[in-house]
C-alpha cells in the first residue's frame, strides 16, 4: 500500500492523505494524478488532509505542484479538511500554500470546483492558455 | 495518523482504507463511524478498498460489523474498488463478505446507496425494524 489511491466522484478526483508521505510516494502520487486526470478528463482535484497533523513546506510544495499539474489539464485543485491546529501553525510560521484554494470540507470543495468549472465553460480559451491570460 | 478519516459527500460517508488495519484502528473506525452516522444522519457508507491488497477474514468481519452498525442507524453500506486479485483470492478461499454489498467504484457505490435510500423512503417502517421485517 505504498501508493495513495485516487478516487473519482463524477468528474472530480479525490485524494485522501492518510499516511506520512515520503519523497517517493509524493512523486508516485503526482504521476498517478497526472495520468488519471488525462485519462478521465476530470474537471477538478480535491485533496483531503483531515488526517494530516503536520503540514510543512514539503507538503505545501506538493499541493502547489499538484495544482500546477492539474491546471495544465484544465482542472482546478482544492485542499479540504485542514485541522485548526494545522491552520494555526501555517499562519504562525508564515507558510503559504501558494495559489492553492482551500475549503472547509469535501462537500464545499466539490461545490467550489463546480463553480470554477461553470465559470470556465464558454470562455474562448481554456486550459493553461486561459490561465496565462488571467481568465480564471 | 492512527485514525482512518471519514469524509462526507452529501449524505454519504466515505471511508478510504489505505493502511494495514490493526485491531485498535478497526475498533476506532467502527466507533468513529457510529458517531458520525448518528451525528449526520447519513443515509449510507461507502468503504473504498482500492488500495487494499489483501482481504482476510479479519477485514471481512470488519465490513460485516460496519454494515450491521450502519443498519441500526438506517444506513446502507457498500464496499467499492476491490482489486481483481483480491476478488479472486476471496472466491478461491471461499470467503464471503456476509451481506455486504459491493460495487465497482465509488460512483456506482453512491448510485446504489441512492437507489436503496429511495426505495426505503415511504416505507411504513424504517431502520432496524424495517430490515428485520425484510423490507430492505
Amino acid at each position: 500500500m505504498d501508493r495513495v489511491p485516487i478516487l473519482q466522484i463524477g468528474d472530480v478526483l479525490l485524494v485522501s492523505i492518510q499516511v506520512d508521505l515520503q519523497d517517493q510516494s509524493v512523486l508516485n502520487l503526482q504521476e498517478d494524478l497526472a495520468e488519471r486526470i488525462s485519462a478521465t478528463g476530470a474537471s477538478g482535484v480535491v485533496i483531503d488532509i483531515s488526517a494530516v497533523e503536520i503540514v510543512d513546506s514539503f507538503i505545501g510544495r506538493m499541493f502547489a505542484t499538484i495544482a500546477s499539474l492539474s491546471q495544465l489539464f484544465d482542472a482546478d485543485t482544492v485542499v479540504v479538511g485542514m485541522r485548526p491546529a494545522v491552520a494555526i501553525t501555517l499562519v504562525e510560521l508564515g507558510l503559504t500554500l501558494g495559489n492553492v484554494r482551500t475549503a472547509l470540507d469535501l462537500d464545499r470543495g466539490i461545490k467550489i470546483l463546480r463553480v470554477l468549472h461553470e465559470r470556465r465553460r464558454g470562455l474562448p480559451g481554456t486550459g493553461h492558455a486561459a490561465s496565462t491570460l488571467g481568465l480564471r
